[in-house]
């Protein structure tokens, strides 16, 4: 899955920031490549589960995880698509600060594709990863 | 998994207005029984994921799907567990206006548990549905 | 989903026999209402996973779930669908014995559609439990 | 998860062919690295899902990548583990002929692990990939 992505960095920042739940969330595009996408998250106090504990809400690193695959499929079709369905793993506890997730494409086809996205924190630490399937064919 | 909930009404609610991101999602309690919980989620809109058509983000409903299948254990077990992974499957669109998700518990043992979901919209149509497994052992 | 099957029991039961791979399971349509479908899986020596306590393999449940939420949207649609993807939960292990598969369709559109499975051994213990997302448009 | 694994080659092919489901399967070890392993499956006429165009069964890849995912983490600790639950995503129908899965641990902790595989034709082709969750804690 290394074909050239068919949207520019600049033309993909402005789709992911362009959804009122991303500008809450305040995701940004990080890196784009052949390879796949890079999402950064920075942190929010809203996100936080156990006011003890502090760590991230597995809702947040869901919606993550989904739209980082997303915008690694809409890099190589040029527009974004549907979530079909998504399976979420937790790892480790994400404790305050910017997480960053990494997405690639498993397989794009013209009705489906497959994508998978895995979530870090500011050590490097992989907090949760995922695969979701998508709906290419445009209706 | 008609067992007589180990939390009344009032508890369980608190338990899940606790979280900050509860509390930024506005979601409540609406109903106990032995069969499960439903959770309420008022409309925010920040939960937006297209500008335009203005449905809710897969993200969002992933996170009612995950709290309200941990909540329909935390009845049973008197407090909340992490989630292991979970799936989830979108089945309609959103658009703006409260969801209520109800949720059961699948099987639950002393060391794992499965929880199931379903999202309706406030014409109760399926929005969308899901399961997580989830660790019940104390550490 | 309580909507009338297209085919009735005879027909259906003659699909799942159909398949190969089916046939070597032994797998056999046990009740058909428009609730879902009911497949008997009868055990066989070479479903053991663990030589020594004799458990039935998890791949031989994913099978069954698979093919049983495959036959419950047969049931309405008229013919089988190729599964997209799925997630099986294990509960507990299948002692040497027959198993019953009951499925029900979550929701089925022209397009896709998704459909759920639990599995039982003969003292009615739920043994798995899963989902999975078809693609119901003909190609 | 580079980590010298604590079973060498042939320790680790006597477990993978132990299992009865696994010799009437004929899977066998192909290949232990730090990075994980390679599992062999040769064709079987039962395999088949569809008489006439003679795909593979959904259920048999679905029971290659739950073990091939096992064996990675059986590689690491010495013994197989339990399968808490598992996703399978379908790439592309597999005709008949040999095929391979190769599975990595994505995590492993004292109490959970976590591992992908994927499967290839022997065109070096996806075929289908999945990930499953395993209770690493001996009970």
């Amino acid at each position: 899955m290394a074909d050239t992505p068919v949207l520019d960095f600049q033309a993909l920042d402005e789709m992911v920031r362009d959804a009122p739940f991303h500008r809450w969330l305040g995701v940004t595009l990080k890196a784009l490549s052949a390879q796949g996408v890079e999402i950064l998250l920075p942190w929010r106090e809203e996100f936080v589960s156990d006011p003890k504990v502090r760590y991230t809400h597995g809702g947040i690193l869901a919606a993550l995880i989904d739209l980082a695959g997303d915008y690694a499929i809409a890099a190589k079709l040029g527009r974004g698509v549907p979530t079909i369905d998504m399976r979420i793993d937790y790892h480790r506890t994400a404790l305050p600060g910017p997480l960053v997730a990494r997405a690639n494409v498993i397989k794009i086809g013209s009705t489906l594709a497959t994508a998978e996205a895995q979530v870090f924190d500011n050590r490097d630490k992989l907090i949760a990863s995922g695969r979701g399937a998508y709906l290419t064919q445009s209706r």
